[in-house]
């Protein structure tokens, strides 16, 4: 079933203003879940509505987010969640940040002790519609194991560029550390699928195709070594450097097991001062042009720009609706339910 | 056979020198090429000596190397490689960022027209030393294909990250975007081996285990579109930024059909604008004993931190000597005497 932007929006910051958010912060939580629900990113859309009530009723969430800079000097600052939302936490570290770059020609923004900050995507383009070159890493919860180990130690960490084309696609490339998410080795394991060797290991360490000996194990990382490497690296960037949370002491957002203490790493680089904006524009127009022209591979009709499928997923989301399937849809009416809104989806 | 890292210094040099470089410039070359040598990336090695040398011949390298500053504004800055030797460029750009990162807490410093600027890590370790977290990228000629496309447009742009430990070993992570290099696939052609399904792409775009159909294909990028995203994002902060050539336009270090036109970006962040350094320090060394004291997986007896294999190797070859095999004795004794050195290796 579809559902508007603007109705989204206008629900889950109910939602959250019930949970006890301050309302302008709810509204940005609240279209950084709805925004990932448009571009097809369901993982950081408003199904996180429900860990987040779950959290408040056990008190392992402070609400109203009290985010505050801990630290601030030239072009760097360090922003202290306070174990809040982490789209509160991860809006004022990106005006921060957006602020110091244009003084400055690049800045360093780092976040501590926040919980989940959702779609890294969801700042780094805000930084680029501003003519920036925005790179984003947050730290996890402990899914994959440090190459030739067999226990789950850093995060799932991912990384995010995005950069300024002069249109409204913004190119942006947004990876996990990992081959694939949890959530589909689990969707494997309910539809009795085997998964390939390359996802996971077993709890000793050994490639597995069992879903279920793989959700006991770990999670591959990219390109072996390297993406080990490049979870580890995002740790330190994002929480060992703002004085934060690391590996592997982070906890889930899904299981109220204590502050998750996610940390992130935002440094944004202003494009005007190496190069002239009209010539990068116009650049990557044609750099653009060039990699829509390269020879396609077998079954692919098209080649498509790091960030292209989430914005026109985003575009027919806006002309036509988000689609939102019945679990989501009893999830969210659910939490209106509980706190006391007569309002439901799709009556 | 093995030899003294001083002795292939000196010799490395000599030739340089005999190629038209400046001797001061010449040392710093042979050292990038020497030290790669002794950490075990002969890909960055002194085989490259045999590249500069048939450029020379053909006017298509510049030498002495004239690495200028082209545009400097407190944090940021601009080298001109001057289509000479990458490792004075790189050199250059890394003294630049250096002091405007411990005087601005970050700097970014971009490098455009050099050549191969050998192995990232040389740099980046450099900077860590001084108590700075480097992050450093390249462009390099065509080799992958943007995901959904079966033609090279990027190159395999390798990504380093280098973080100071308090110690003599540096966390180094240092990847290209590619599964393997292409020489892995050229050794399996020599030795008429298969591959792996999962390295490249024949010229159709399929995968493919014949190395004669992969070397007339492309690299397959770790992650897939992830690392052809993130091969596609170095090109634009390494080669479109600084206002310098990028994909698909770069040229191989290794045939003179003209100037490579390689650029690079380098990131510098001081540790101290954010963290105490003792307090950093500290939680450097409790999260690599963690990372050794995580469960190993069937056939590791170790985990070794990011860079600490090739940390190693360093130290057996100030030991023991370099390892080089006969040839690359032959490819250096050849260049000694073609620029009339009356040295030797291994005399």
């Amino acid at each position: 079933m579809k559902f508007d932007y603007y109705e989204l929006l206008d629900v889950a910051s109910q939602i959250l203003i019930a949970c006890g958010e301050e309302k302008t912060n709810a509204y940005v939580a609240a279209k950084s879940m709805v925004k990932a629900d448009a571009r097809g990113i369901t993982t950081h859309g408003t199904y996180l509505l429900t860990p987040i009530y779950k959290r408040i009723q056990v008190n392992q969430l402070s609400l109203p987010t009290k985010a505050t800079v801990v630290k601030d000097s030239g072009a760097t600052a360090i922003v202290d969640g306070g174990d809040g939302l982490g789209a509160i936490a991860g809006q004022l570290a990106l005006e921060i940040a957006t602020e110091k770059a244009k003084t400055y020609g690049l800045s360093s923004v780092l976040i501590r002790n926040t919980n989940n900050v959702g779609s890294l995507a969801f700042y780094t383009e805000q930084a680029a519609k501003e003519g920036l070159i925005a790179i984003m890493s947050c730290n996890a919860a402990p899914a994959i194991a440090p190459w030739g180990g067999a226990e789950a130690f850093m995060g799932t960490n991912p990384v995010a560029i995005s950069f300024y084309t002069g249109k409204e696609l913004i190119f942006t490339l947004d990876m996990a550390s990992s081959v694939v998410a949890r959530g589909k080795i689990r969707k494997a394991e309910r539809n009795r699928e085997p998964i390939p060797d390359n996802w996971a290991l077993d709890e000793n360490g050994n490639p597995t195709t069992d879903p279920a000996a793989a959700l006991k194990g770990t999670l591959l990382p990219i390109g072996g070594p390297k993406g080990s490497a490049l979870a580890l690296a995002v740790d330190i960037l994002s929480g060992i450097l703002p004085g934060g949370s690391h590996a592997p002491n982070l906890k889930s957002f899904h299981s109220p097991e204590g502050s998750t203490g996610v940390g992130a790493s935002l440094i944004l680089l202003s494009i005007e001062r190496f190069l002239n904006i009209g010539e990068y524009v116009n650049t990557m127009e044609d750099y653009i042009a060039s990699i829509k022209k390269v020879k396609k591979a077998k079954g692919f009709e098209e080649i498509l720009i790091p960030g292209e499928l989430e914005y026109r997923r985003e575009l027919d989301s806006m002309k036509y609706g988000i689609e939102l399937d019945n679990d989501a849809i009893d999830a969210i009416n659910n939490l209106l339910k509980k706190t006391g809104s007569g309002i439901r989806l799709g009556e």
